[in-house]
């Protein structure tokens, strides 16, 4: 039995594998230094690792071999969909292969009836949108970026619609995954519940690519609205903002997005989509509907808005209208670079009850200003899960050390409001430490004996989420 | 290290531990014939296995105790609820400590902006939404039977209301846990979402207290609606009362109930409740919301069940009108004895895509016609999910083998059909064999290296599930 790989593998294994591979896929391997360094991480500020060789499979079968090639050699393997995550889940630390799905991005089944679709794990989710629009059907979960399925159900990634969609634990029906071992299991059946034993697909959902990798994702999916109406609404403070969104839920309004921007951040959209806004704190909402009934949840909207000292709330009823609102809302990492050229953004996200987001997100703010720094704030605020741009000057070893004592202090505080240290972009590599202040000892045993249990050998994108 | 437990344990190990228990928890500890047979089986045909002990503790502290005596003994440990469930999940095949957790019936705390509650296990939910009642807040899973929700999240129940409310793994936000060494464990912050890590919460729902027993639940509410309204439409056809649930949710209607009674339970409804309905496939229905919106929902559905021939589309607007339709449909279980008497009621489920549903019933209502059984079927029509009520002369063995032989068809023919074992009772020991037919044995050894993880001595819950 071999113990667990702790650092990187032997240099003579890792070329035997690199061999076997760049033999066996041609040119759908590549050892190129630039190859490799767009398969650490591209988006972030978190110092890249590249792999040893990048492959793109084309099916299961050949993700197979290489699981078991890796497995014997005991050598990493680091899932890819589109390197658009956060937090370092694409890095490789101890070097290895990185599997890129993107040759693997299929809409495989369509069941209209059921309400859901088979795909492989690298199409991405507008080219699977865009092929779903004849059938009356979407896939509802937005988190911004155009990320591969397969990496939205790594992260357990939600977005702009969790409020009324969930995550993307509510929206995986079964998956397909590549054991460690290089067996392949199946987490479930089609139907859309059922008891028969432990919940294997929410394991996997946001196990970032560390207990398997998934290589086929049964989605559900919503019937697109027959009608959609968005609007901004700006409020006298984030208080208010944030009680408008609770009040608007309380009263179980089914209200399909509502989005924070801070006063920062809508400065951030004025300089980057001349949006001309006031800038105050924003709510960005969207109602999905029957005609009547979104007519009918605006109104009721207003009428929380209005009584929270809120408003004047303006409608975009014309579909390029409401384009142009939630693009600017999606463009507010690029947009917050406006603010502090010549910058990297650090993106992160932190998740708190509801009741205590608004307290958050104040002293956040106070953080932000006593500190001096940069960061516009966005924020699902229908979920309590906000996000910070913060703009870093990496020339700056001051800026670097004062950003990081920043968000330290930034998860601190979430975790005291009995909050979560993220609340969509995952663990990765930048949260490990504070993964161990979320959690008592029994449950960081219990991840750690779930990672042994599937993983003996730990070649399974090691050195994320936790180590054993 | 000690092996895994495969039988009943040492009888001195038993004895020991039953003796320091009774001393310890004197009368909240019982060796009574009685108490220890209502706490194997009461409602089922399996056959009961009592436990060689009954406990009724007060604190996660006492159970921590309890759990670490058991190990140190290696005695099974059976967590129990109200004992409603019907696949045999309460029985003690090995003997051991029967956990009754009814004496934990707490509502802890309520966060009405949250929408959330903390709970003890033992609480039902009846006696929840009871207490709920004066924040303008409901637990909207609804089992039928009055389920504790300890017991509800470890079978993963949903229900009539799952449609638009999700089952029990979309509404626990996390769980304290006592695991089988004795540690505490609790699985997630109280945040509406979070990616900090494995979903613990949703291994440990649906884990049949095999994994842990759980001591404490965060659970998500919902808002009492402001308006609901209820009614009942008879259809030509089971094809056509399918269809017509169909194209209600591809519409996006919100539909908060959607329930099939073929005509066989229709006729067992008139018998038990006086309903004088006509005796044909019905469809039971529900809509929440608004009052402008309830009333739309009921047009459109109307105007979806007339195209398929159905109607008339009776409304049940007064709430005793509507509490007498879900009375008589939540009595499903009782009616059907009145079709049979004298015989024991089989309760069990399966769940197929939703576009396979009719088919499925059709051919399980032929195969009952062939067989010449008696056994009203009740779906979930939103999820794909039906229930039978075999009626079974328990004194007559040919009956006896002639319902086992049909109830195997009936979970092959949902198989076939891409379906599940189980859509909501969970796996039991009844289901256990039909386990091993659902997944391929890379996923049947996922779900045991789990079990090994979590519970290396087997003394949680043993004999169900799976075998090690």
């Amino acid at each position: 039995m071999k113990t667990p790989l702790s650092g990187k593998p032997a240099a003579s294994d890792l070329e035997t594998v690199v061999s076997i591979l760049s033999a066996r896929f041609g040119n759908r391997a590549s050892t190129l230094p630039g190859i490799r360094q767009t398969h650490a991480n591209s988006l972030t500020w978190v110092a890249a690792q590249p792999p040893d060789i990048v492959v793109f499979p084309d099916t299961t079968e050949e993700i197979v071999d290489i699981v078991k090639l890796c497995a014997l050699h005991q050598v990493p393997i680091i899932p890819f969909g589109t390197g658009t995550s956060f937090e370092g889940h694409v890095n490789a630390p101890w070097g290895g292969v990185s599997i890129d799905t993107s040759r693997m991005n299929q809409l495989l089944t369509v069941h209209a009836e059921d309400l859901d679709c088979v795909i492989q794990p690298g199409i991405t989710r507008k080219a699977l949108n865009e092929q779903l629009r004849d059938t009356g059907l979407f896939f509802p979960i937005d988190p911004g970026a155009d990320a591969s399925l397969g990496g939205m159900v790594s992260t357990r990634a939600s977005g702009t619609n969790a409020v009324r969609y969930g995550t993307m634990k509510d929206n995986v029906i079964a998956l397909k995954v590549v054991l460690p071992n290089g067996e392949v299991m199946t987490t479930a059946r089609r139907a859309k519940k059922s008891s028969a034993g432990y919940d294997l697909t929410r394991l996997m959902v946001g196990a970032e690519g560390t207990l398997g990798l998934i290589t086929e994702i049964t989605l559900r999916l919503a019937g697109i609205p027959e009608a959609i109406s968005a609007g901004i609404c700006p409020f006298p403070s984030v208080q208010a903002a944030c009680d408008a969104a609770i009040l608007t839920i309380q009263s179980g309004l089914p209200i399909a997005r509502v989005e924070l921007a801070d006063e920062l951040q809508v400065k951030a959209f004025n300089l980057h989509s001349h949006l001309g806004l006031k800038e105050t704190p924003m709510l960005f909402v969207e109602f999905h509907g029957t005609e009547r009934g979104v007519e009918e949840q605006a109104e009721r909207f207003g009428d929380i808005a209005a009584d929270l000292g809120g408003g004047p709330f303006e409608w975009a009823t014309k579909p390029e209208e409401r384009s142009k609102l939630w693009q600017a809302r999606h463009d507010a990492y690029w947009s917050a670079l406006a603010l502090r050229p010549g910058c990297k953004v650090i993106a992160t996200d932190v998740c708190v009850p509801i009741s205590r987001l608004a307290e958050c997100v104040v002293a956040t703010q106070e953080d932000i200003k006593s500190t001096g720094l940069v960061a516009p704030i966005v924020g699902h605020v229908g979920d309590g899960n906000f996000h910070l741009t913060l703009l870093c000057d990496m020339e700056d070893a001051s800026d670097i050390e004062k950003c990081r004592a920043f968000l330290h202090r930034l998860v601190e505080r979430s975790l005291a409001m009995e909050g979560t240290c993220t609340g969509e972009h995952g663990i990765g590599q930048e949260k490990m430490k504070y993964l161990l202040d979320e959690h008592p000892a029994a449950t960081l045993d219990a991840m750690r004996a779930i990672k042994r249990a599937f993983d003996p050998l730990n070649i399974m994108n090691p050195g994320k989420i936790i180590t054993l």
